[in-house]
């Protein structure tokens, strides 16, 4: 692992890449999908622990009970999204770590302990999620991650009775360029970091 | 946006990329440092709010600063990493909103509310932090990411009377692929995704 990645492939996964609100009209597959957590997965989590789950919303009738959770500013862009996934973790996560986590028992590190639960569900969902993003960027999609919706609405439609829990949502597509905005500026190093 | 990434750069980044605990004797400059950092923070946050902040540890006395602070099992592949990050957050992110967000007052959605200034900077954080991991392997880096750490002795020792608060560690450095265990498995895709 010494060589970079190319100038275009960079350009492509953060330089260039924008968050988008307007879509051209193409669709985008379920094998395009799978793709995107196939990479999405290999990212590393805490002990393998690996807790993101994701349901991506594709039919009419899915988007329709999205609609009401939506933020006012979010739902025309989410309606119209080629697909919309939600970025969401399990708090059971910990029930699959003697199959992702073999070689030692690291179930019983957090069974019982709803902070903790919380907390690595919550950091390692997050990482996962922005894994995704990059994953889905780099299969030469666009993404528009948003936070502006109701979660507790979201849980209650679409995992009512299980142990996902949603964590962002994030439109997926092929993005008109043409809606952007100019990009807004980040934090320079030297605001940021410290070299100690 | 329409091409997709070459396969030597998914290998890159996701597939072939391994967390690393042993070290080439290769040191990782500041100018390296600088370069993950500027592409890390191009990647997408909740209103561009862009809540991390890192410290890298590249001295031996901020290394043995950090020490004490270690779980057993990771002291020595961090105390010899040519570089380890603090990577943290900024409670006081919203601060900076109007320099970063300046289209409209996105400071007073957030002033005043603990909970939802917790909540943005850890999901937000923990995602610039994974573009971080991201951008490293990009440029040639191998990373060990940590959350094996008393993050109130970190943050003690590294962020005594600011805003800043740990989040998780980053080794980085050139890997010794020899030290590498067989890769661990991850949840297919039925087992994490839902098609609706």
């Amino acid at each position: 692992m010494s060589e970079i990645l190319s100038d275009a492939g960079l350009d492509k996964i953060f330089r260039d890449a924008r968050t988008h609100v307007a879509w051209r009209d193409e669709p985008v597959s379920d094998v395009l999908l799978e793709a995107i957590y196939d990479l999405a997965k290999m990212g590393p989590t805490s002990a393998n622990c690996s807790p993101m789950r994701v349901a991506f919303l594709r039919s009419e009738e899915a988007k329709e009970k999205l609609r009401p959770a939506l933020e006012a500013g979010n739902v025309d862009k989410t309606m119209t999204a080629p697909a919309t996934a939600i970025i969401a973790y399990d708090m059971a996560f910990y029930e699959k770590l003697p199959e992702l986590f073999p070689h030692t028992d690291a179930r019983k590190l957090f069974a019982g302990k709803p902070d903790l639960i919380r907390q690595t569900a919550r950091r390692n969902g997050s990482l996962q999620g922005a894994y995704f993003i990059i994953a889905a960027r780099a299969l030469g999609l666009d993404c528009g991650p948003m936070s502006g919706f109701d979660r507790r609405q979201v849980d209650a439609t679409f995992f009512a009775g299980t142990t996902w829990r949603s964590n962002f949502l994030c439109n997926l597509g092929h993005g008109d360029s043409d809606k952007l905005h100019p990009r807004s500026p980040r934090l320079d190093f030297d605001a940021a970091c410290q070299l100690l």
